[in-house]
């Protein structure tokens, strides 16, 4: 029986042997929610990369440049991490380099992983379907906060847990637990949970309510988001 | 308004400034509670120690040796970290030099702090009016297992935010706003929850269903456990 297992900060990953797993990162608000959405509209690939130097750089080579630093869009660049922004013509066919704050770290510290997978609530179902094709475990790694915990990719890990314990997989560790716990309490209306939540004034003082009751919404898209070469690609 | 702050395993206490802050750390299962129901029962002392050779070196100066490795009592100590070895006359008036798994690692993290302090269930009260008695913020370090997160002390933290929030303390982060949600949806029968968990089987197969009964037990002693001069002591 295959297990899934849940990793609530990338400060926790080298706890984790992944070589035998299928890696699922998920950067909530908003980086993966925004990568799949944009696989989803006809992006030919994002390649995650560290600095706003190194998206600079490839601009270059003909991709689109995007980053975002703290929530904001980094000087120079004509996006960053709002999913809206993902979805329009001007991305249409196009290779992206994209840099975050936390999802594009979360997915270079994957690496050595069987498969590397970008996932958020919007391509939920698509994901979950995805890792109950394979007889592996599977690793929710949450990007969080500057190494810090946070509660919008746990609960999006308890969600995982929630589903893919209905198609045969057992949850592998308290953490897990805890975030299937969290998500069965708040699934009814995340958005309205997180709004009430006194940590909401993290995120809306970025002036990005939008963006955030998008990235809340179940199954928006069935994309699923997987690193080839580097690149997140539509699998 | 002073805060409160969630550190979820000694793996993440870097990334907190201690220096301003009253630190609890807790063990739940067991040396947190075995620690503060020791002091309750009439121990002088527990100092915390790395390694099980060192806590023997600390016998030859009239400590009584303390160990426990995953789970077991060390093999050449009378005791580890059963709350029930911290009752009786023999440990009446002595020096204890202990060394475990998880909680004496994180006490030892916790240098620099305001103040350090050892806690669990079983002394909650107690911990928490000592901590409103002060301005400062606190914060709950959760030893964890091997720098995972565990649910048990998890829930101790939720608690420490539950009665510190009546006190006038806000929650500061998302850690602590989930360690609450979890240990109100648990709290009116901590050990059911527990032994229903699929998680239980970590610690029933040691045997220690008495111990973890009385750990879970809010209130028990009335004790408050602070480090002074490297030694655990009756506040």
């Amino acid at each position: 029986m295959p297990k899934i297992h849940v990793c609530l900060t990338p400060a926790l990953i080298s706890l984790f042997d992944l070589s035998d797993k299928r890696v699922v990162v998920t950067d909530v608000l908003r980086a993966t929610s925004a990568m799949v959405t944009g696989l989803a509209h006809g992006v030919a690939s994002i390649r995650p990369v560290s600095t706003a130097d190194e998206a600079k750089r490839w601009e270059e080579l003909g991709y689109l440049g995007a980053a975002e630093r703290d929530g904001k869009v980094v000087d120079g660049f004509s996006f960053g991490n709002s999913p809206f922004a993902y979805m329009g013509e001007e991305v249409q066919g196009k290779k992206i380099a994209l840099t975050t704050t936390n999802g594009t770290k979360a997915i270079q510290l994957s690496e050595g992983a069987l498969e590397i997978m970008a996932a958020g609530f919007v391509n939920l179902e698509a994901t979950v379907l995805h890792c109950a094709k394979f007889e592996e475990d599977v690793l929710v790694h949450c990007a969080g906060w500057k190494d810090q915990f946070n509660i919008e990719d746990t609960l999006f890990a308890g969600a995982m847990v929630f589903h893919l314990e209905q198609h045969g997989f057992r949850c592998a560790d308290d953490a897990g637990m805890a975030a299937k716990m969290l998500y069965e309490q708040t699934r009814n209306d995340l958005f309205g949970f997180l709004k009430n939540s006194s940590h909401y004034h993290r995120l809306s003082r970025l002036g990005i309510e939008k963006d955030i009751e998008y990235c809340l919404k179940e199954n928006v898209v069935d994309a699923v988001g997987i690193i080839r070469n580097g690149e997140l690609v539509k699998a």
